[in-house]
């Protein structure tokens, strides 16, 4: 039930995957079985390709306001029921809201699924919409804001970073929403969105576990089949980011900082905007250069130069539009924020100057596709790979071909990624401060 | 015919000001006449209130594409007819587009007031708009943006840092709009804006000239209040800017930048939107800080201290919304762009530190007077300081009772507004510098 980025939900990566299931109901709405049955439980999630990058004008928060309301009961299950039922069966739920899509889901034992499917049946068409209901929990909102982000000035930074980041785009929008825009969601806001976006042509069903497709699949069509279709999925439209040809530093200080830090962040394609093979060398190339403690930046700035008390590298790769490549890091005592920015270019310029040796290359798409496999050890992990994944306009056969693609990245592309799309102009660095430095 | 930010419509400073006629036609449409009959010719305006902050999201461009497409032609009068009259006539005529307004002009012999009437009236309603008008309109909108900005890295530097500071509000996006999205305009978004905005109940007709109230409503009856009324002006949403806490910068290096420059601009009130007093208080302090040689920037940075070979500031009241604050500078041979921003810091800190002497003080303002009623000497000046004002929600009585406002301005409000509104977590500053400094 929290707003969040998108940038936990890394790709899946298996090779091979699992036997999926893939079908779509007649109105209009997605089925993806996943099977796993190391134990009898089964995870069920329903994902709505909406999230707060497509947040109206002027209304920004509301697809993390709706998420939040979809706990509020409809009339044959009054508000705490279904939260309640999934305890009584010693289960678990959450719900999260990205940029791109909103997602919910319960983790129960196997025989239970067909009572979580008709509970989220229910909310996707039946929720109450008061007044008495909207209002409070407008409140909740205000104060999750409150705490999580305005008190706490590395999200204040992130949130700064990110809007100059994006500044045309709405992914330069927090999640959550601006607080003045919070202020005015009331209840028709809320039930305009949930009409716009809860429809079977936007949902997406995936199911994990010890379960069999034929079976899913009866279930699905008993339940979310019987949502009337509404004839289309809802339109997302989304303005575009302008390329940037100027370089954007972001300064927050604060005396609540104790540990100056640094993050830089790159516009650059995402699985779903690059072209062939290009994103697949770009999650490689973030990985050598800042995945772990043998990364080209850790060893570099922590190991060699001592000038960091850490550094790395991350790329989201599943995104509806354009996404980012993160550089951050931790300068040691006594270096300057401006002298390690200064550091980072000289350490990207040599990564981009030196290629990698073969080895470490071997080593780090080994990695890559050995840390999906781990991952998909964890059942809930993997639904949501595959939901976000398909939220986000990718295919099963694209996250299931995911490690072959990484195999087949070479050496020159991930050089070449790292020229054409490390260019500073693209980029915004941010700078945490303590107040005193400022 | 160009797109322009509204900082060169400054305000009318007159005291006494003229005799001001307002009245409204029945259709809503607003008629104001000023006179000035220092010779026999008229000033015609209409002024919409609608301009590139009002464009739909994903239309960035369309006011001023707009603008363009109104030089097109009706059927009554075909393209380029009303251009050739008013040349005849030996007038001048122009358009303009900024952020918050639409404007047409011309200026003719008194004589010809009523024919460029029946004009304006015939275009406000008529406009042919076919795809073989709008579709190579667009390409010329798309090459003046290719000459005006991107060609240009002052004017892209300028824009990288508006979209920097508004990066939610719509003053952030450029006024000619962004190429991807000029690039989408079309008949259809041309007509729907047209329709949408070009109404005489948001219109301004502003007369200024050797003629007589009486005469001029009578004309505006028999042309303008002949279009009929749509029932309410068109609504102005538009998404407010949260507050920053933290400073950016924006870097832009370029071969062909040949003197480094540096420009930082603060979001303050505007008239409209500012506390009593405090609009007033911002322009004496610019004014104080930067304006001309013997401001406390040019002393400090270019006489006192050799940083600089020139230093100013300017703030821009009129506008809807929040507006700007601006300092800029170039600095001396030798004098890096850190360097003179620091230096910058701290002349600033020094100004709000330093009260103005009661003779600087008094100075300033009677300077600002004067040049009010120097600047009204031009006709066109005079039409267009009403008509912006008018544009952006003030009243006549605001505009002729500035200067009063300005005489009742204290040495205390000054430094208040510098205390609290030079507060550099709130700006954005832009360093211009040759690409081999980057």
């Amino acid at each position: 039930m929290t707003a969040q980025s998108n940038a936990d939900t890394a790709q899946p990566k298996s090779r091979p995957g699992p036997s999926i299931t893939h079908l779509r109901l007649e109105n209009g709405m997605d089925v993806v079985v996943i099977p796993d049955r190391r134990a009898p439980v089964v995870t069920h999630m329903v994902w709505y390709r909406n999230g707060a990058a497509d947040d109206p004008p002027l209304k920004s928060g509301i697809a993390h306001f709706l998420e939040h309301l979809m706990f509020k009961g409809t009339k044959r299950h009054p508000q705490g029921e279904f939260s309640q039922l999934v305890a009584d069966l010693g289960g678990q739920e959450n719900a999260f809201t990205g940029h791109d899509y909103t997602a919910y889901f319960q983790r129960v034992p196997r025989e239970h699924l067909a009572t979580v499917m008709e509970y989220e049946t229910d909310r996707m068409t039946n929720l109450v919409l008061t007044d008495e209901v909207v209002t409070p929990e407008r409140d909740v909102v205000l104060e999750e804001r409150r705490m999580r982000t305005d008190s706490d000035p590395s999200a204040e930074l992130s949130e700064a970073v990110q809007s100059a980041l994006f500044a045309h785009h709405p992914y330069g929008t927090p999640i959550i929403g601006w607080e003045h825009e919070i202020e005015t969601l009331g209840r028709e806001d809320a039930l305009a969105y949930y009409q716009r976006f809860y429809t079977p042509e936007n949902a997406i069903l995936v199911v994990a576990g010890d379960v069999e497709p034929q079976d899913v699949e009866r279930l699905a069509r008993e339940t979310y089949g019987m949502v009337p279709a509404r004839g289309a999925a809802p339109e997302r439209r989304r303005p575009q980011e302008p390329v940037s040809r100027a370089h954007r530093l972001v300064t927050l200080a604060d005396p609540k900082v104790e540990q100056a830090t640094l993050e830089r962040v790159y516009i650059v394609p995402s699985v779903r905007t690059a072209a062939p093979g290009e994103s697949e060398a770009l999650e490689v190339m973030a990985h050598l250069l800042g995945g772990g403690q043998t990364s080209a930046l850790y060893k570099r700035l922590v190991l060699d130069r001592k000038l960091a008390v850490g550094a790395g590298a991350y790329y989201l790769g599943s995104s509806l539009d354009a996404t980012r490549l993160w550089v951050y890091g931790v300068p040691a005592p006594g270096v300057s924020l401006q002298d390690f920015d200064a550091a980072i270019d000289a350490a990207l310029a040599e990564f981009i100057d030196t290629r990698p040796s073969e080895k470490d290359f071997v080593r780090a798409k080994t990695r890559l596709v050995a840390d999906a496999v781990y991952a998909q050890d964890s059942q809930v992990a993997l639904a949501r790979w595959y939901g976000a994944a398909l939220a986000t306009g990718e295919t099963i056969e694209e996250v299931t071909g995911w490690a072959n693609r990484i195999e087949a990245v070479t050496i020159d592309d991930v050089v070449g990624v790292a020229r054409k799309w490390l260019d500073k102009r693209r980029a915004v660095t941010g700078f945490l401060q303590p107040e005193a430095q400022a």
